[in-house]
């Protein structure tokens, strides 16, 4: 199957127009046309080979939004013409600890991923959706709920579950105290998505021009993180932290405002902590730095059910495949509120 | 109450005879005879200020095991001759919700401490266990089973509760597969502990010869640290690491042998990670670094009742209180299997 798409061919190369080829598809797989694709910051990671281990050509892109152009003979939940979603993998083992558990994210063999990994059984590489079609098994595409605006759904299958998932695993609900570190991409869904929870929400923030958005995004509190007047008054608060910083910072100052048994948990930071995490206020509240990473299927099924009966997406701008490269230099500046999605449409023009 | 004890007079003294007087015993107090006092690392870092925040003199010691003498008129549940125990506290607020909740070593006003604190209501200097007698309000004093050997049970009060309070919290029972870090007296208390619980005991250390004691204290597994195969063999394995290692070391050899959602908890070292905590492992597996520390007053008096159903006592060498500087030198050299107990009979000689 031939596709055209955009893709980087070196950690230096600009995007541009390529033309590749998606494997065809198996009896159990879904062909989205793609519609709308978010634009997250672990594309540009990638895309520059920032984590190591990137193979080029590389298509980015997954968060992903598209119309079923075709089932395959074993497919049962989708039929030409719905809407579905493609997030962060497109495959796993399925049959291991984790997978049956419902996070394939955690699979012992390692999930595949939508771009940039091999796919499982016929070793051909993965492209993402800065593209036309693609091809995905039918366990991995998610059903997007009736009325929901297709654009700014596309990244709740990132930056969306990716802070759904510890709010769900960390149960946070009505009662809860929650605080998000970090306005960006992931932030604002973390906002949104704990407040529609129930939860009574904190924004920590470095700059006072976040208020205004913090406070219409679901914070019922902004906390400039460099007063330490304001960091001291909320010592002790917080059943979870959501910590969506994607470069590194330092921790230390946080652990204090979250109550006994409270969890920090990263979503956007892969590295050292550096400067060196203190245990001292750990173990004095018995209080835990935790991980995660985006989220299950059944899980992100859930997120997108759930956004549909609450009216949720993410606050976008949609741009043109063709500006995608401004785009990155843009959000390298954090200037954009607070995710761009391509309109795949343009990719046609 | 004029009382004899050992005190450090300075960082830099050793420990010598001391005179000095107790406050008065009140209506809910009980006063014991001090009949066994363990010696804990953190009596040493205390008397050197290690931690800063040491006021002079400092008589150390809490793991005590002592004769009831007498009790004030409001003390219900215990009476003259009953042996009895005083760990790490003498006091809380008593109101908190850490303290409602019997974790009085999170007490949000702070826990008063057995030694080096201030009482909370009358603030005269609180003195610890290496010392004829101690007056302590009964709801901070524990009742020592029937028949269980009283000078192998005072490291409970501190070496056993620190280890059983994580066991407690994080579950663990039969089916657990439990690591603990380091073969000290902590590490020994976590073997015996675990095993005693039912869980599956792997012992991580850095040297072979610790191996057959590893074992009889209730490893089914010695994994060598040093060793790389040894320690690829156990990724993903275990719910909890009971890290009990009290100097600076690094953590990050050991994050990949926690299963997914497994914690290690940190109760040995106050400080900086250093070599900087590596976030990928903890991301990629939603693992969690926790700290805790000593245990609840109501969950030690479960420790010594679960202690005196399983006859676990701790390991011990017992000294006279003349040869306390001593034992801190062999302390500090690992040369105790695995905790000096003093017979404070010593003290009358």
């Amino acid at each position: 199957m031939n596709v055209l798409g955009y893709a980087a061919h070196s950690a230096q190369d600009a995007l541009a127009p390529y033309r590749f080829e998606r494997r065809e598809p198996r009896p159990d797989d879904v062909v989205l046309e793609i519609l709308y694709c978010g634009v997250c910051h672990s594309d540009l990671h990638q895309v520059r080979n920032d984590w190591g281990g990137s193979t080029y050509p590389i298509v980015p892109g997954h968060e992903i939004i598209g119309r079923v152009l075709m089932v395959g003979p074993e497919v049962t939940r989708f039929r030409e013409g719905d809407h579905a979603g493609v997030g962060c993998m497109v495959d796993s083992c399925r049959h291991c600890a984790p997978c049956e558990a419902g996070l394939e994210q955690y699979c012992h063999e390692g999930a595949t991923f939508t771009y940039n990994a091999v796919d499982r059984h016929d070793h051909t590489p993965t492209f993402g959706g800065y593209s036309e079609k693609i091809v995905v098994p039918e366990s991995f595409v998610l059903k997007v709920p009736d009325g929901v605006d297709l654009k700014g759904a596309a990244p709740l299958l990132c930056a969306g579950i990716t802070t759904w998932s510890p709010l769900r695993h960390w149960k946070i609900g009505k009662e809860s105290k929650v605080a998000v570190i970090g306005l960006g991409g992931l932030g604002h869904m973390a906002l949104k998505l704990a407040k529609a929870l129930g939860a009574e929400v904190t924004l920590f923030t470095r700059s006072e021009n976040k208020r205004e958005d913090g406070g219409r995004l679901g914070a019922d509190t902004i906390v400039l993180s460099t007063d330490k007047r304001q960091m001291a008054a909320v010592k002790g608060c917080f059943e979870l932290i959501i910590d969506t910083v994607p470069s590194v910072h330092d921790l230390n100052p946080y652990i204090p405002a979250l109550s006994l048994d409270g969890t920090l948990v990263l979503v956007g930071y892969l590295g050292d902590l550096n400067p060196m995490l203190n245990t001292v206020p750990l173990i004095m509240g018995r209080k835990s730095v935790a991980g995660s990473v985006i989220g299950g299927i059944a899980e992100t099924q859930e997120l997108l059910d759930f956004c549909g009966r609450h009216a949720i997406t993410s606050d976008i701008e949609v741009i043109r495949i063709q500006d995608i490269n401004k785009a990155y230099e843009r959000m390298l500046k954090s200037d954009v509120k607070y995710r761009f999605v391509i309109d795949m449409a343009s990719l046609k023009a």
